[in-house]
């Protein structure tokens, strides 16, 4: 079963193996590769989950833009010469553009705090800049994966950068997606503006209200989590780089932290990125993490009830509510001929379960962290990359593939605002309580319309019968033009 | 806010105080109470919840018989000496008779491993004993907490032991509430056996059934998790009584531990209570507790299924399913005139919640446990007497107040089987998929019935269409006597 | 097991029955009791949790705060004559003052979205209102609980309305919590200044650091929890009062919701109270509980990894880190001598274990809500008003009984920096990763400290050392006076 | 991002397309593709996390065996003819022989409740068989994917079918990884049978016990795990094949279901497959998922107590515990040379943070089924089997990269017991707990052995101190050979 791949490949190299040396002993490397000892080590150690780094193309992106930053930041404040800065941000900029991906080959779940994953791009940049250097891979003498590439930094401060580097980028994402969603909402609100239906309170006939309003009630809550989430991205622009170790910046020169920081808000064109004013909390806390985690579970969870609504209202056809069709998408059904289903609202009432579960993850690990450092945070950047992609493309689907298609059943909601005995609610002021209780059990079990028992019973005038049960006084909307 | 309180009392009392000592020095201990020093401590040290151990009955039942069983078996060893066995066995009688539950004065949530519990529970009967004997309280020369009470014993023992014999009557009371609702289930399912009804796929129509499968169903479901929870039972019975501190043993006499279970068999009346196999083992896990959690977490989510679905069958009255009505139980509401709610399934609903949230505090203590201990046992205690008592309560009330009190509204279901293109399925085979997708969207787009359809064009026969369309078909019950 | 109980009282009440009268017949309510029919009913329907209303006096008060809110209100558009406006206004100060707070007996935990809590209260002023009018209670053909206290009201406003000024305060409690266990720790940070210790990561001795950052680290976290749960306070104060019952506004006279909202500004306070925007999905939405439920969550788990480095930090005291002393609030053991533990700490972990299942349970009740309300309310304030009391109280006996006590082991800590390798991590740059690596190696394997192998072969001149080791190259902190 | 691909190609077919038609129009299928129409839609309507069927071959070759199964009871009964069934079975087998697998593309993630997973394996057999009695695809007029190679079937019959038959080989690769595990344990316990160490409750020292005790009981928890899992393999037997929509068996001949069963006995070699007493119930239930899903949880919260344990115990190397080493498997640091981390331990809690919140994903999805079906099995046949598989593949790195390799720091280990006033409580007994409370304090204060304390006052003999502090007495063991 794939899931306990996580090699990069089975069968021995073409080109053969090169030997690398770590502290642990001698490694054998394939020879085209641009990763290195470290790198291998952790493919043997961690064949866990088969998605690989490469699976993840922002947080690559994301190293490789923290790496240049701290190249060029080190050769300015005179720690690497200008040769290989410039090397290693060209290899940077490479990665950044696309390339090598495929040599980001370790399990995204690794145990380390992030060490394999830094590792593995420390290796993949230094072999592209020995390269370019006109050296060939593996030569560390000349340019070292660790002494130059990773000069004055530490995982711990890096890898966390980049995460968050990685997922501001998808934040954005879901945000275009929930405002176009809550386009959608909002174009049927103004579509079903006067479309008088009966609202329900605890599944039960209540009083009138229109689909406009339904509509735009689902429109108004994702604007609100819109700007939840809005709210936690600058958080996230809060970096421990330059920290090092354990945030005391032990190793980092003088300026480094400042010009490192420069350069990603120039690379990333993110002009809010800065220093957190505490590096040693910085380098342990995941309380960021934890915060996005709940809003986006927060969105979740009002996504699946607006899924839950939208599939209430259209169910039937014949023995449901009815009042909502959502357009087909596909056969319902391999056994019952005609059977269409709301099947991109439950697509999406899983991905909100899936992200109510990971954010119990994403707790369990931010409450192991001990110390100075967290040691989780892969399973964290693992749970909230896959998150944020699903909510974004479910709600992507939801709105193109159903919310836009949606239309009423004008008839059938009309019908049972007429026969609810939910208009009583609006007489109870005129009628007192306990009158207004009677009648409507009185109507309820004989079947007949309220309306009719009260007129029967001059109980009020047909004045004001007219104006109590109107549209503007039933639904709180001015009065029709 | 009483949240805060926990403290027996805020006024001096009335008797003034008697001076107890212990490791940390002095303390003033109420004149009158059974209590001791260490008990005046932690009241101090834990003032969280408000909930203290004399809410839990059972808990305090279950510590006294576990320091009878222990004073017995000393005694039996040659570890204690007659009178101050007897002493302490009759004051653990008294207490488990009703006794002196007023003096257990602790916050059920407290930190030390339930050691302040346990505490609470030695000085009180050692108070108790001591008054027996004819001394005054705190008069430890004669008959000691620590010294006689807790002989070869620990908290690390102890505790775990009452818990699992505090809860294991509260399982008992929940699979007779839940034998109770399966019953009140299977009687609906007869009461409503030849009840025709459409069947629901994703809340679409699917095809028929009887009202009568459907609540049998129910009843088939909860029968299961009967199951599930009498398997878990037995587990609760293995316990680590006489492993002392941490599993060794370390200061129980030989022969104490078999001869302390054999009496806590007798005492409780559970034949199968037994050794752990490994007692180190036992005193540090707490997988029991998650496994239970984990039975009452799946009761829970079967439990709030059915909740959901009696209130959706029950929507209406007039612009929702309107299946089965639920027996009305009070005014639904203060605006509404005749509305009535399902207030009894939807405060089922919030209890399946509770428990499914404090299935992830039971996850987080459980995974809390370090080396030879868990300190968390308190929470998980807390949690699941909590889950199991609301679960009974709930259950209850929801057996009585309203599964027994339902009816159906049989014309609305036959007609609604009558219109349905679902019988469409039935024919499927007959005529093929592709011919009956065609005439099931041609019936629903025409309003018209499907079989009026079939019937025109001749596409079966009327035997045909008989027999492929009769009750036992549709069903799959025998044909009706 | 009181968990059962919910009743007010199972002996008959001394001075009989009045009988009153709900839509679904005749109840017999205690003569002298102020609730009237429909509690009795729900006290009958929910013998839940044992749990009343009268054990959340928050609750009370807001729900009085309202009452009066909407009186004064009503008497201001008309709606409601001024004698019985004044009448009502003034039972609900006494409520708001502390009266009558044992005649709110319903269960916390019910179905009907918080009717029955709503219920309770329109019963329990409408009594006190006709007493201070010179009626009887129960003479409701004077001033009805409905038509009078209810009077354009409707629960789905009412009760979403009262329970956000209910927790209100207790949010402001917390953030007074939060703010003492700060400067403890702020405090701790100071008097730790200069004591060098090493860090850890992965627990693994990493590199120097102060055990004044440590604590600062700890101070500086929880400012940004109150940060995050100052910034959630507001969200509560959109209130949806006026909406009535699906936030159409229905019932509720023009002018009537601006006056009620102002009102309830003067009442509580609270200035910044406004009416939502949109009414209608103020009504259904429950986000901004699931937001505050979040930041619970968060702020449990920085004070569950907090308390968990401290029992780390403090662990031994011959075997473990024994780096810090917790001060010994109670004897640790009932079978170990002398043993004192962590309690404090772990209980404010079983406290976080709670809030973070809890917070579980709130997002499944938010999730269940259906069409234009979310018939779960009760059992999410149940869990956010105890999650906001237990952390307060927790918090609060971490930083008086524990916090403020903890002392140093200076030796200790000096000693265990002088025999780290941790040291070599400073001279990574200066010796290259490769040399570093192996040096420490050596040091490890043979005992001997690096910094004699590092002087005994010359790798670097003693100037050289003495500037890399200096607590100022190794902290990050500006270099000692 | 490669989250959001889904789809098989996006490069035009070389060969072009074929045209399929479904009751929603006409369908353009890549012409050499062996899926159809039904997979084509459901590839467009669900591109949500890129990971399709083809990443579970298991799941694959299920259905391949529930279809075979089918066609030959089909067969049997008289419903299909011999010469379809036969190319039907013939195509089922090359399937499970690892055949087509490219061939299922749809997305895992997809609402429909499996519907289009199923109609993608009936696609891809319809076209194998065709193919293989000499027809081209999407000749469906010769042999249909839904009248005949889904004859008498359903999704919501299939579906939960093959679901259970694809974990259950994977539980068993789990009992297989979990035993290994534990035999590595018991080896240990073997191996360090007569280490003495301090025992630690509360991270405390406590009393004396062996190493060998320790990983006997890290032995132990778990045979117990295996127990748990193994008794819920059998509830997974229990099918509902036969039921077809919802139980009723509609559509499915007389005969039909049991020999389906048997022939599924016959391919997958389950002897205890059964038909489920209720099929309506099964067809709705999810227990059995939320069941397993609960016993993963148990598994994972013991995985990560015993992973926290070994990185307890071995940290340091100078400041912490330090009583056992783990293998070293890579240098554990980009910036601190010299440094291992406990990566293995690491990535194995982050498993089971992972499936501890994925429980709560299935927990929800279960309480989210309606009426007949839960549209939700797809995400939790997605967690579960992901759950399986990262657990056994985290458990085999724990056995084979970490566990074997642990060695005992013995010297450090024996002093730890030798200063340790833990062995005050073995005194206890023999001495008073007072008096032994008072000598611990005395010990720890004054840095003195407490034996040596005991010995100079004379309060126990030498020959009491040796049988009292022996390592039978303090271990609970027999006495050494």
């Amino acid at each position: 079963m794939s899931l306990t791949a996580g090699s990069p490949s089975t069968a021995p190299p073409e080109r053969g193996y090169r030997t690398e040396h770590d502290m642990l002993g001698d490694v054998e490397v394939p020879a085209d590769a641009y990763y290195g000892a470290h790198t291998v080590r952790a493919v043997a150690n961690f064949p866990l989950t088969g998605e690989t780094l490469a699976t993840r193309p922002r947080l690559i992106g994301a190293l490789a833009a923290v790496k240049c930053a701290a190249a060029r930041a080190n050769a300015e404040v005179g720690a690497l010469d200008e040769v290989r800065a410039t090397a290693v941000a060209d290899a940077c900029a490479e990665i950044r553009g696309g390339a090598l991906h495929d040599q980001f080959v370790v399990d995204l779940l690794q145990g380390g705090a992030g060490t394999s994953t830094h590792m593995n791009a420390n290796e993949v940049i230094a072999n592209r800049a020995l390269e370019l250097l006109g050296h060939p891979r593996g030569r560390y003498t000349e340019l070292h994966p660790l002494d130059h590439v990773n000069l004055g930094q530490s995982t711990n401060d890096v890898y966390p950068t980049a995460v968050k580097l990685a997922l501001d980028p998808q934040i954005a994402d879901l945000l275009t997606a929930l405002a176009a969603l809550r386009g959608a909402f909002a174009a049927k609100a103004d579509e079903f503006a006067e479309v008088l239906k009966m609202g329900r309170t605890q599944l039960q006939d209540a009083v009138p209200m229109t689909l406009g309003q339904e509509f735009g009630a689902f429109a108004a809550t994702l604007a609100e989590d819109e700007q939840r989430l809005a709210e936690v991205r600058p958080l996230l622009h809060e970096l421990n780089l330059g920290g090092t170790a354990i945030g005391t910046g032990l190793n980092a020169r003088p300026g480094y932290r400042e010009r490192a920081v420069a350069h990603l808000r120039r690379l990333t064109g993110i002009p809010t990125l800065v220093s957190a004013p505490d590096l040693i909390e910085a380098t342990q806390d995941t309380g960021v993490f934890v915060q996005l985690s709940g809003v986006l579970k927060r969105i979740a969870v009002k996504l699946s009830k607006i899924c839950n609504d939208l599939r209430l209202l259209s169910s039937g056809p014949q023995t449901g509510l009815g009042e909502i069709r959502l357009p087909p998408r596909q056969a319902g059904s391999s056994i019952m001929p005609g059977k269409v289903n709301p099947v991109i609202p439950e697509a999406v009432n899983q991905i909100a379960f899936e992200v109510i579960g990971a954010d119990v993850t994403v707790t369990l690990a931010a409450e192991g962290g001990q110390l100075q450092l967290n040691a989780f945070e892969p399973v964290i950047y693992r749970s909230l990359s896959a998150g944020l992609g699903h909510l974004a493309a479910g709600i992507g689907v939801l709105t193109e593939h159903c919310v836009r298609g949606i239309t009423a059943d004008r008839e059938r909601l009309a019908a049972s605002v007429a026969a609810s005995t939910g208009l009583v609610t609006a007489l109870g002021p005129a009628l007192g309580y306990e009158t207004a209780c009677a009648l409507a059990l009185e109507a309820h079990h004989s079947g007949r319309p309220a309306l009719d028992l009260i007129r029967e019973r001059g109980l009020l005038t047909a004045a004001e019968l007219h104006e109590l049960t109107g549209p503007a006084a039933l639904t709180g909307l001015p009065a029709a033009h």
